[in-house]
């Protein structure tokens, strides 16, 4: 029986493997990949982000005991930072929410930010995808609200959750202006400190203020002690409601489409690129380039367009 | 004359539009940058990373003046924190360093963290790139420590500053394991606050600690109060310590080799599927593609395969 077979019988460890199998980039991994997709398309894709220190972790652990308590199978892809060296996760698997580690219901999964070819939100993807063949009915994605990769993997998810805290810094500010507009639903957590309050004030009012065109959809500004739980239930439903409106609002259409696209692009890029250097490898051209451009014998800009005339003559083919 | 000649005669007015065509994506831009390349490589660039609320902008503003009192040129590329929505940076250059905005010798630029294609740490090597070839003796890069695509901005650096500061919350601590290894020099920054000497023995420590193969340098922990501008002259220092380091030990060369493949590696990916999506346009392929993944009839790894083998047939090329 194929790996893919087993994940779409609920096999968890089966899950496990071919997860290692992607992070590996085996070939093999894409052929179960396509067994899987047909499969796929079920489960509810939570983002959570928001800066460092907003407590994100404790709120996912509380997210994910809400959706047991209410019979939801919980996949959870946790993006850590990464050490760019060893190019492992640094806080793991293990350390993460340890009350769920005997529950089948709950699969966890830690993704580091490596420098790989083909970066982040498609190992992101690939994970959920995986995640939702096994018969997972929520996957929350839990990222840091910074930098470009991470916007990308939140739009993976079908609803969005801002997590900000009370007092977090100088450009605080900016980080929200940045992430203003990926929330479906923004949560003040550690609402027991001071400034908490504010924190949600200046939010409510740049969310009136914010001009782009929405879907008509108003996001909410909610309190959260996620280390006590206060305030779990309410952020539940909340989620419970965006997803109901997302689907009778016919705005599901269009948010598929694209990230239908953007799955496609993003495989495609990596594939081309890997057909190059694959062809680049078989005379050793990558070398040559790079010490030519050292040189300032050629540049990069026409070193490409070399490369790229040289494959189509001696091979026909990307 | 051409705006690439215009560049080379120091003309800042040209590099600003030179650098608006980049970000624009005008074909044109690129043959200016190759006219550039043959006169770049000057530039010494400096790499300054950390978390939000560090005070890095503060920091990089002294920097700056440190540099100057001594007769360099200093060219800055601020990373924002961008809107994914509006595509613009949020900080912008308005609010960035008014002190130094009558000052020739002085050439900010800040850069949003787009979602086009590309990435921002191809954008960011050829704004640095035009900094250099303009005659800035110093290219500061001023980014948020966190996500892949600000440790590979960051790999762009001759040397780099790792800003921390004291009790900035709970993932700190993984945040600091994630960057410890790129910092040539660690600075702890608001100095004045309470923890400090904390923050300071815990980065030594674990500097102690790391396990990497180094190449011989070690790196030092600074504390500065940027605002004040205390430890600004013992941070030049170090930083010109370390570029007399990486020269004399011969690091250099693998450095700038690995980055003239990472630049090419960019390129090449780059132009490789803004070809294929070319070509698929003619035929409208995407549309039709991303409808098929969303019902399940095809999915994106056989699209992939698909639309190569397309592109062969018909086209014979990439």
């Amino acid at each position: 029986m194929s790996l893919a077979e087993q994940v779409l019988e609920g096999n968890i460890r089966a899950a496990a493997r071919l997860m290692r199998d992607i992070d590996d980039g085996r070939p093999q991994a894409i052929q179960e990949l396509k067994q899987l997709y047909p499969h796929t398309g079920n489960a509810f894709i939570i983002g959570i982000t928001g800066p460092p220190g907003a407590g994100k972790s404790t709120l996912v652990d509380q997210l994910t005991a809400s959706f047991r308590a209410r019979g939801k199978k919980v996949g959870v892809v946790a993006i850590d930072p990464t050490s760019p060296f060893t190019g492992g996760a640094i806080l793991g698997d293990r350390i993460r929410m340890n009350r769920h580690s005997c529950d089948e219901g709950v699969f966890i999964r830690s993704l580091a930010t490596r420098g790989a070819l083909g970066g982040l939100s498609r190992s992101t993807s690939d994970v959920a995808l995986v995640m939702d063949a096994l018969g997972m009915d929520i996957v929350i994605i839990e990222t840091v609200g910074v930098g470009q990769d991470e916007v990308d993997i939140v739009k993976e998810a079908h609803t969005t959750c801002v997590v900000m805290v009370p007092g977090l810094g100088d450009d605080i500010q900016a980080i929200k202006a940045g992430i203003l507009e990926i929330g479906d639903i923004f949560v003040v957590n550690k609402a027991d400190r001071e400034g908490a309050d504010r924190t949600s004030r200046e939010l409510n009012t740049m969310l009136d203020m914010r001009n782009t065109v929405t879907d008509g959809w108003n996001p909410k500004v909610l309190k959260t002690e996620a280390q006590r739980g206060t305030g779990i239930e309410e952020l539940t439903e909340e989620i419970l409601s965006h997803r109901a409106f997302f689907q009778s609002s016919g705005a599901i259409t269009d948010f598929l489409s694209n990230r239908s696209k953007r799955h496609f692009i993003a495989i495609l890029r990596d594939t081309l690129l890997k057909n190059a250097l694959l062809y680049m490898a078989e005379n050793n051209d990558l070398e040559r380039i790079a010490t030519e451009i050292n040189d300032r014998r050629t540049d990069p800009y026409s070193a490409v367009e070399e490369i790229i005339s040289k494959i189509m003559l001696e091979r026909g083919t990307v």
